[in-house]
């Protein structure tokens, strides 16, 4: 069988699989999941063996340690697995949720009525711990999903994959609703981008050039974010020691992530007071600091940030730092160079802090916190199956809501339009 | 200025006037379009001289009488773009709406508020009216719009803008919120659809070949439908005097747009008891009825309904008619040769009617009434700036709701991640 022939069956039986799954009662679904997560624990030896394929591959390649660190499968990340399947098993269910019920004049009662999406595909890079989280978290929502990893994982999610599917084999969620393509290349994804007839939702999780390489290729509809260029604005009301906590845990909690801040802007009025004590900070955690003149001026030995420093993506312990004048230009900085992510600013001032809401056109808005919070489990939204700088459909952490639509089921009595 | 380089400045003025617009409050936002609605009364004569070139123009290349009525502005339809201004003004501000506020156990508060998309893109074809239903609606909702109609309509439609922006230049909503792109050819909307930065979402609004285009040829997500394929199921337990009035007006009462009946289907259970009368009603009316071989039986002089016809939107007097073996192939039916608009099942059984609604992957679903209803102004959503098919973000008609995002706006205490 051709690569597209096998692609357009696996999403052809998908969908079928999906029409079914829309009458699988909650209850099921739960039961479903359920046995899924023991299902993970049962299989660990086999897991981790498989894992080890991938190991050794990713070493005899000359992988870098933080790649093979994501794709590393211990029993205590596998544990971690099953938790967060049953957390998701704990979650409410969407479906069938009343969006909002009206009457209208001529006695037509409309209701909004939550559904699945319907099929739901999830290209991923590496973390082989995706495919359980997005299985769980499309199951539990009704949605039938299509799993694409990468393939320096291909040996742990084939084995993830087979854990998984065996487990709904007692259950009355069709296992044709779970589906795996295989990690041959790019072909297979651009094969599976063309079949929007049966395919509802993309979301490609991994690098800029991956997700750039899908969206410029979907017939479907993509939620994605290119990438998080997060900022911390110090207002010239902050709280400084507060500041210095934020802005260090912004940067070097986890700097390889997408919530992590990639530049700060100060306030020229307690600029002096705190650019000091604050890069002192995080220069003693690693971090390189490039500044704008006026940062340079004030502390030494920073090297001088470039135009594309203010739009670069460093997932790495790299900062760039500038002086703004006010708040509206720190507003207008991030509106230009930022990617629409998670942007914060630490002020006491009420009135400024919602100018700041109000002005940065960002899906998620931090008045004295970290960016770093913006995730599903954060949240309280369980897994997630991305994060969405988009502006339609759903921004932020996307979830169990961000999986579903809604349909308009109207009860009449003959009514006829005159 | 080149073409690219215009459409390029008017999308770049209208992102900037968005960002105004997102603090100008809503009280403000309605007395515009107050003040929109009063410019549209008093230009009446000035629009109908204007429409009159149109007209004019329409006559010379003989356009179909369809299509003239389409262009024609008169008194009667310029008081209806009027109160449908001021209908918009009466509707609830979506903006600020709290869609869900959740406090962590880590005490930070995650407010989930409505915001405006931004810039929304209008492309449009002969109807005037559009032009100020759409500019109404995004104005209520906060956004900025970006106007392009077609080009039989030009005239009316640059008066129209004239009229609704002089109308703004009293208020604080920036008259660069209302932005209209010459409709010189296809090529102005090729440069508008990579313009990916500046515009939100883009809705067209016409034949499914200017939708196919605008679909396949943009960067920026699109909001759509492209048909209305839409049937009504006679069931086995159907009131039939009840299904003979709700055929008739689904398919008769305007049958050149979406929502009207496309495709009857009639339970072989009262196939032979339904048929004659029901058919016989639509051949009164001036119906032609193509039919499978089953209806062919019971009913004389009814052509042969082709695999082709099950897929045909006509928006015309014609139907296609085919007998079902229950309700399972009825809503197979709907499901492989529908468009995901509106269907409609007459029946008396509510488990047949739930099991219908359950099944049927449709924006809008009725029990006992016409397909006919699905529009913005009998939802009560006021104007509409389309209809969706589409499952991402809004589906059915697309009014105030379907012009918002949301953002997660956090408010901590110093949190950091750990």
């Amino acid at each position: 069988m051709s690569l597209s022939v096998r692609i357009l069956k696996t999403a052809q039986a998908a969908k079928k699989a999906s029409h079914q799954l829309a009458s699988v009662p909650a209850k099921e679904r739960d039961r479903a999941l359920r046995l899924m997560a023991r299902a993970i624990l049962a299989g660990r030896s086999y897991l981790i063996k498989e894992n080890s394929r991938d190991l050794a591959a990713a070493g005899r390649a000359g992988y870098a340690k933080a790649l093979i660190d994501r794709l590393t499968l211990t029993p205590r990340i596998i544990q971690g697995m099953a938790d967060s399947v049953r957390a998701t098993v704990r979650l409410k269910d969407p479906i069938g949720e009343d969006l909002g019920t009206f009457k209208r004049p001529n006695g037509l009662l409309i209701k909004k009525i939550r559904v699945p999406l319907g099929v739901v595909g999830i290209i991923y890079e590496s973390r082989p711990n995706v495919t359980s989280d997005c299985a769980a978290l499309c199951l539990k929502s009704g949605n039938a999903v299509l799993l694409k990893g990468g393939k320096e994982a291909v040996h742990s999610n084939k084995a993830i994959f087979k854990v998984l599917k065996d487990a709904l084999s007692s259950t009355s969620v069709p296992p044709q609703a779970l589906q795996m393509i295989d990690p041959v290349d790019r072909r297979a994804v651009q094969e599976l981008l063309k079949l929007e007839q049966y395919v509802d939702v993309i979301v490609p999780r991994g690098g800029e050039e991956l997700i750039r390489f899908v969206a410029e290729n979907s017939r479907i509809p993509v939620i994605k974010h290119f990438k998080g260029v997060c900022h911390v604005y110090v207002a010239a009301r902050a709280d400084l020691q507060m500041a210095r906590r934020i802005v260090l845990n912004a940067k070097v909690q986890k700097p390889g992530v997408c919530n992590a801040m990639e530049t700060l802007l100060v306030d020229k009025a307690v600029a002096k007071k705190f650019l000091p004590a604050a890069l002192a900070d995080l220069k003693k955690a690693g971090c390189e600091l490039r500044g704008d003149a006026a940062t340079r001026a004030m502390v030494r030995g920073i090297k001088t940030a470039t135009q594309k420093d203010w739009s670069t993506e460093y997932l790495d312990l790299i900062l760039s730092v500038k002086v703004v004048d006010g708040l509206q230009e720190a507003v207008d900085h991030i509106n230009t160079y930022g990617s629409r992510h998670s942007d914060a600013i630490v002020t006491s001032d009420k009135a400024q802090a919602k100018q700041f809401l109000e002005g940065v056109d960002s899906a998620c808005v931090y008045v004295n916190a970290s960016t770093r919070f913006t995730d599903g489990y954060e949240f309280g939204f369980g897994a997630e199956v991305g994060i969405s700088t988009d502006k339609l459909h759903v921004r932020g952490p996307m979830a169990l809501e961000g999986l579903t639509s809604y349909q308009y089921q109207i009860y009449g009595q003959g009514q006829i339009r005159t």
